[in-house]
């Protein structure tokens, strides 16, 4: 492997947090909140920064073991990081916590183990948790491609990486024009949404936080309420734009250049709607009587399903008040996700749709065993390779998801909150099927766990496994390069 | 579909049930039993059966549909005709009660509503439902291929269709052979078990039934409390056996050649003994403080590990006394279950073998994609389908069980009983993660869901989800032959 390659890579993504948590130190001098915290931890995002970039790499071609790994390595290493301001300034004191908080921003994930909601002092703090969902819900490396000056080859290999779902649309020819692309519709839909929510009377801070936290499908939020303290109008806000980041970004390019026809007819966009019509239909007739009226009770089904789908994970009710059987669309829904393309988590819409049409073909071929089926999508057929990929995804997606059951258990909640625990942070939804959903009950094993569910969820499964194969490692070794 | 010759089939197949349910009259007479039931039951099945006999079949060609529409069909009809002695002798007087009970017991699964553990009266009633484990066990077309003359052809389609896992070991190349030599298997090892249990001092009656039981992997016992409150020495040969009874029949049919080299070097068996082992050991460490001493915890995670990984299911310790890291453990083995070609259910442990290297693939496959990388069992490398087939098997098993596990949820139990039900009846397990493992607490569209998930997790899924495809039941089309 490349290994310096990889240590510039990750240098010149660690100096980019350092400029960002310096955004965030001016926010905490603008509330007069102590900054010392950020200031050590930018010091130290320096000092590796500049060691990282001080090693020379002897060529600067990068294939697809170093994209995994860069990648993966940066989510750790950006949170290892990132958490150091939690510590230092004492909101949360323990550094395991701090780093559980700090994977959970990045990943886009939303768990907390916050008891203590108190914002008088902490307006930075809380800025930053916000930004690290916005910073990790495009993806640390597409922003560092945005930034750096890589050839289109080997970046396609962080991009492969780094998109979540089973296919990159590729945009447009050029990886960085994608990035920059993909971040003008990022950037003004954020934007779209601070509005609105000012309008609906939100403070900026509270607007722009929010924001951050809806458009990395991530979930913070600086009260210990989530959403359920605000009005009706800005749940309704936060409901639509959790739903809108949830869709695949590349039918907002086909829209902004006039290409209705071809956005309406995406195939997961249709399943996406549909599941999602459905899972509030259910959990509206389910809890009609929760309810003081039908206005209210559709507002909250609305916005648990949205939340859950998008892998957002803000809430209005806490999911444990609904009934076991809307309870368990919601665990339902840690498993689909968002749309491929999109900020949001879990096995993806593309996905269960693919693996539902392969079960509809496997039917068939048992009564027409001579017939070649092919799995299609958006009318044109899969290659068996994509087939077999998304079907290994979810095998690997279950059994990570069982085996870290089992160890969560050792802790001795029962079956639904560990069940949960693990469905939720493996699928980057946040939340979970117990009364507050605070994770600081868990043991430290079970956050680091948790935290390495919430990496594997994030960067779907592989990249993060990657840095266990010894092989990886191999300095100098000649990598395979990847035929694209 | 050639539907003449199906229900031609099924009638024999019916005829047979006719003459089982005969002994177990029998069986009911010599303790004094009434025995009204059965004679009605008795009278239905030969007039169905006779019926169908009576049409006669323009050709005996049957291929894959017929093969799994046959077994399907008379899986469901079986237990439909057997449910009726447990309502007119009043010991499960509503219908679908008995419906659910009796294809617990041909699906070898042992999921009871049984709250009246009541004996007296009753001996031909509790034989009866035994033995429909028994008869369940080695499957009702394999017993059905025994007694009937086809031609190996034919035959093979249903030999594909009923026998658990995701392949046959052709012992020898006449299938009529086969399932002789496997039923002298089968019936020696049953006997070997009734004489140890009599040995232990057990009387006739439940000597049969529980060896009946074992060998099904079914799990029903004629005791509230199952196997508690037998002696430890029963408790071990019941542990023992279930180990037997889950282990793939062909391994025994070498020994009996003795190609002893060839049965111990089987590669599912060697990861069944490691899961079985460190199962063991998990749940002894964990447990160990719930016993008065070593020799009771060891007994009792042995017995819990035999009887959850065989899916049999019987019980001498309720599975929610123990903590819930060994809860779990237990919650994984409904998942994993017995070796392929034993009487055992669930996913298998060489669909879990195949999967887990998949799994390794995929990552080799990220690493260096140009070599070509084959799953290996036995040493010898799969074909491309048979992984295909196992994953997407996988996939269905776990979209079945969310599903399941959505209508249960319905009536509003908590997730662990709700999700364990589910997976333990579609592991064809019985007992679940609620205290008494009762399922008479379930609602009626419960009970036929949970049956409907019995059916297909002992058919391997496909065979039932025909019976529900209408281009299926159009008659006279000719059907495809399959290709072996």
């Amino acid at each position: 492997m490349n290994i310096r390659m990889t240590f510039n890579l990750l240098g010149r993504t660690v100096l980019c947090e350092a400029a960002l948590m310096a955004v965030s130190l001016v926010v905490g001098l603008i509330y007069g909140d102590s900054v010392l915290g950020f200031a050590a931890a930018i010091g130290i995002a320096l000092l590796f920064g500049t060691v990282c970039l001080l090693i020379k790499p002897a060529s600067t071609a990068i294939y697809a073991r170093e994209g995994f790994v860069v990648c993966a390595l940066s989510w750790i290493v950006l949170s290892l990081i990132g958490a150091v301001p939690f510590v230092i300034e004492g909101m949360i004191p323990n550094y395991i916590d701090a780093f559980f908080e700090t994977v959970s921003g990045f990943t886009t994930t939303g768990a907390s183990i916050l008891e203590d909601f108190e914002n008088a002092g902490r307006h930075g703090l809380f800025f930053w948790r916000s930004l690290t969902h916005y910073i990790g819900g495009m993806g640390v490396l597409v922003f560092m491609l945005a930034i750096m000056p890589t050839a289109s080859e080997s970046s396609m290999q962080l991009m492969r990486a780094e998109v979540p779902g089973p296919k990159v649309g590729k945009l447009v020819p050029k990886i960085k024009k994608t990035a920059i692309i993909l971040y003008v519709i990022y950037v003004a839909i954020t934007l779209l949404e601070i509005i609105l929510l000012l309008f609906g009377g939100m403070n900026l801070f509270e607007a722009v936080t929010h924001a951050f936290s809806t458009a990395g499908t991530g979930g913070f939020s600086n009260r210990a309420d989530s959403i359920a303290g605000y009005s009706p109008y800005i749940q309704y806000v936060i409901s639509v734009f959790m739903l809108i980041f949830a869709v695949n970004f590349s039918l907002y390019y086909l829209i902004l250049i006039r290409q209705w026809k071809a956005a309406v007819k995406n195939e997961e966009l249709r399943w996406y709607i549909i599941i999602v019509a459905l899972a509030i239909l259910f959990i509206s007739i389910d809890s009609r009587d929760m309810f003081a009226s039908t206005e209210e009770t559709v507002r909250a089904s609305l916005f648990q399903v949205s939340s859950f789908i998008s892998s957002t994970g803000f809430l209005t009710v806490d999911p444990v008040y609904f009934s076991p059987f809307s309870q368990m669309v919601i665990f339902a829904l840690m498993f689909i996700g968002a749309c491929a393309g999109s900020t949001g988590g879990s096995v993806k819409v593309s996905r269960i749709a693919i693996l539902i049409k392969s079960f509809i073909n496997e039917i068939k071929r048992m009564l027409r065993p001579r017939e070649v089926l092919k799995v299609r999508m958006d009318g044109k057929p899969l290659v068996n390779e994509v087939v077999h990929s998304v079907a290994m995804f979810f095998g690997m997606y279950m059994f990570i998801v069982m085996i870290s059951m089992l160890i969560i258990s050792l802790d001795g909640f029962d079956i639904a909150t560990t069940a949960s625990a693990v469905a939720s942070c493996m699928g980057n939804m946040g939340p979970g099927l117990w009364q507050g959903s605070c994770y600081a009950q868990f043991s430290p094993l079970s956050k680091i766990v948790l935290s390495l569910d919430m990496l594997l969820g994030r960067l779907e499964i592989l990249p993060i496994i990657m840095l266990f194969v010894p092989s990886v490692w191999k300095f100098g070794k000649k990598s395979s390069k990847v035929v694209d």
